[in-house]
């Protein structure tokens, strides 16, 4: 293989996937930008669903063609406990969570870790580009998903690192809401019946957690039905 | 016990132990801000000195009393992958690193990933202040030992959790040599002798890595002998 052919070969853009609809959407809009281009990364953190969320992850990934993907375990955040998705001893909420308010749900600084590995790992393969699928308004109670975060942490990149400010975190589904991630899905062909919402089972959906009523809600609105598998 | 004592018993500051001396004067010095209040961390990161630095960690721990330790293994960073501390085909570099160089011994973002813990963990045990022995001078080539940093990561903070900007890092001995850093310790009683330096080895300290060379440096300008035993 010629080196011309290897640098453009080169993944310059990091994609991190839950294996949610929010992610997979972000992954269809990173893939246009730099087609053919995108590293795959998942984690998983001992997470309720988690099994479910990592075959997901992995069919996105063969739909998109991806070679380059990293699953990490980051178990020691279930050891610092604090949530109801890695603490056994709480309960899931159902229901929509309070406006304003922050949900249980809720792994404390969640997004930095994973976006602190993202980074190490931009480093190592050069990428410089981490996309991510933050949604500022249908997570109001999530601290770690609104814009100034994501500007506080590129902040933090820009300082903190050999790369400094050639590497950057985008957040191009920030400022839609679940119903326009949906409608953008379809018009990019994001392969949405591949993803997992349900924060609870890993079977059938609950339909009933905060996650399936976004999800719900989100396709009602778009007025377009749900292409979800009902069952594994 | 009444509810009063507990108040008062809590944990109220977190401090990142690495074994090395800076994160032993820099316990000492919480230790005089937050007397019989402080709770230790360590990781286990895969780094090759990783059990000698773990023994001076408890034996810190034990020196002060602490009764709250975590110690967590971050194995991915070592799949990550990208320095010599953690990747065995890479070679420790012996001698002093060329000043404002970045040398090899540097983890792609590594402090991120440390601090990111110790802010779960203080949003879990109730802590108001994270304690670090980052020095800037005498590791010029390292990013993330920089006050801006600092200044960006508890921007972070403000924005991306629930406890907001009730919880800081903070960084008292930034701004010393490690000179300072040993004269300091000794002002304080910091148990100097039982912190491990060495990049390289866990039973004699090498005496030839970045990092022994440091030591030796900081004590000879200190005018205080070394009080290390010289095995273990």
């Amino acid at each position: 293989m010629g080196s011309e052919q290897s640098a453009t070969d080169r993944p310059l853009a990091i994609v991190l996937i839950s294996g949610g609809m929010d992610s997979c959407v972000t992954a269809a809009i990173a893939n246009q930008e730099y087609p053919g281009r995108i590293a795959f990364l998942h984690f998983c953190y001992g997470q309720r669903t988690e099994k479910r969320e990592l075959q997901a992850f992995e069919k996105i990934a063969d739909f998109y063609s991806v070679k380059l993907r990293k699953v990490v375990r980051t178990d020691y955040l279930k050891e610092i406990g604090g949530s109801s998705l890695t603490d056994e001893r709480m309960v899931v909420p159902t229901g929509p969570s309070p406006p304003e308010s922050i949900p249980s749900t809720y792994v404390p600084f969640r997004n930095t870790h994973i976006l602190a590995l993202a980074v190490s790992w931009a480093e190592v393969i050069g990428a410089e580009r981490i996309y991510i699928g933050a949604v500022a308004e249908d997570s109001a109670g999530y601290p770690d998903c609104q814009p100034e975060y994501y500007d506080a942490y590129n902040r933090l990149i820009a300082v903190g690192t050999k790369i400094g400010d050639n590497l950057r975190i985008v957040t191009p589904v920030i400022h839609m809401t679940k119903a326009e991630i949906v409608k953008k899905g379809m018009e990019l062909g994001a392969p949405l019946h591949l993803t997992w919402s349900c924060y609870k089972n890993e079977d059938v959906a609950c339909g009933k957690c905060d996650s399936c009523l976004r999800r719900r809600h989100a396709f009602h609105t778009a007025n377009i039905p749900d292409p979800r598998p009902p069952k594994i």
